[in-house]
């Protein structure tokens, strides 16, 4: 193989997004994700948060400020940030602005970004959406976005023809069993026909899967239901399930451990409120105060994944 | 009743989101609603359009100035328009900048918005995108919204709260039976289970009813299966639909007609690239065949409303 070709393989390979998350969670020994859901009420009074509602113009730079600020802190040892687009959305433009230069500013940290803005539409609409997510023409992008499944196939290949994709199959919220757990003409839930649609899709293209064994489709899994997770899990043995739950429901670290395969590979956990709210308003060390608590959660997640 | 108290109420009245939606369709005596999908590619040639990709700050000002130049022909006849979010977050905050001053426009004209943008997340987030797209500080909000159902009433109270939703049950996508048409343990569809469960929803606080008996959760019904439309409008009596598929998909009229209650009220149906994109490029009167194809789509669809 001439030099050239296998950089140029060697550049595919790495930008594969299955193979980029999962690259970084070995490299950092854990599966920690930060989630970003910046609220300028809880932020520190330091950075000029603490207080109550303000205007845009006003609230937008603190909550930019916390982002770049944590990820300082955390970004050699964390391997990814979730980003929480609703948190900037609420701002309107002036917020989405400032969420494009806090997943820049991850991206120059080396930070893998999710960003969770659980778009899904069908047809050109899709692309636009995907375009916009992925295809940043001024900045970096992230590597993986938020799906929704309700459209199919439809709804999904326009994102992961560009990017990694995390659908949404099973979710912890009160009313989540309403519809996720409804049983189907063959006694399985919603949920679980959900993932074996994403199954499906997960590996429609050999391109699809990297050279983890994982495929750029992974799965939004709650990890308050242990049993959830292990009816999933062997529903979509390709899919990195991205993990919500922990540190806010019991039985979490159960359910985490359940979804890995032994080599530390196969899932993503995102923690935010229990990380980067870890002070109180008024302490002007707060970043220290986010320093561990990202760093006892990274220990945690990492020993559930058999990494540490 | 004091004059002020009367007032106020009528104010109330006038501001529930389904008696906004149907007082405007009754009036312009049409359920036409104009898709705002702008793709600068396809924009007239006159106003900057009809050439290959250009940079977002070329692009972002055409796809604006075709938006409110087409408003402003249409809003004197046409009592709604659906604006399609992924068209402008396509380019970032700048395109999302332009997306407000649109919705503004629209208002300005009288227009109800429906802003298509099919959000959806759960307890906080979920409020930072309702709070984000209907209460603008610095501008005028759309009236509905569109909205993923797969969180259950978690994801739909947040929007429903404050304003109108229209929440996705049925699309007319090629992959969309993947999942919507899946059988239920008692042999309904997943779309049907989506339908009564939203049904349920819509009739949760007496307030969510106006005062034409329409609840302020509507549905998104594709109008190109008729037999459809049957079963989901007997599972949802009080749900305004929202009724993509005409004019791209044979049997739409049919479906449409099936929806409304004699009274012209019960759905709203969009029309997009049939009607903004209704010239050639270098059309110079381009305007003119927007104006057209708009009247003959009013003219049509309030038809199969009975409206005319």
């Amino acid at each position: 193989m001439s030099g050239s070709l296998a950089q140029a393989t060697s550049q595919a390979e790495s930008t594969h997004p299955a193979d980029r998350i999962l690259d970084a969670i070995l490299e950092r020994r854990t599966p920690a994700c930060v989630g970003l859901d910046p609220v300028v009420e809880r932020c520190p009074i330091a950075i000029g948060g603490g207080a109550g509602p303000m205007p845009v113009p006003q609230a937008v730079p603190i909550v930019e400020r916390f982002c770049l600020d944590i990820m300082d802190r955390i970004a050699d040892f964390v391997p990814c940030v979730k980003v929480q687009s609703a948190c900037f959305e609420r701002y309107g433009h002036a917020g989405v602005a400032a969420m494009e230069r806090v997943i820049e500013a991850a991206g120059e940290r080396d930070l893998v970004v999710i960003h969770d803005a659980k778009r899904g539409d069908i047809g050109i609409s899709a692309e636009h959406y995907a375009h916009g997510m992925f295809r940043r023409v001024d900045g970096i992008a992230p590597s993986w976005v938020t799906v929704n499944p309700v459209f199919g196939s439809d709804g999904i290949i326009p994102f992961l023809e560009r990017g990694g994709v995390f659908a949404i199959v099973r979710t912890s919220n009160p009313s989540s069993d309403l519809f996720q757990s409804l049983p189907m003409e063959y006694g399985e839930t919603v949920a679980e026909a959900v993932a074996e649609l994403i199954a499906d899709i997960g590996r429609s293209e050999d391109a699809f899967i990297g050279r983890h064994g994982y495929s750029r489709l992974g799965a939004v899994v709650a990890a308050t239901k242990p049993e959830d997770c292990d009816c999933l899990r062997s529903r979509m043995p390709e899919q990195i399930f991205l993990m919500p739950g922990y540190g806010a429901q019991g039985g979490a670290v159960e359910g985490i451990r359940r979804c890995f395969d032994g080599k530390g590979r196969g899932a993503v956990v995102p923690a935010s409120r229990s990380v980067i709210y870890a002070f109180e308003p008024d302490d002007e060390s707060w970043l220290n105060a986010v320093r561990d608590a990202a760093s006892r959660f990274a220990d945690d997640v990492g020993q559930a994944a058999d990494l540490r």
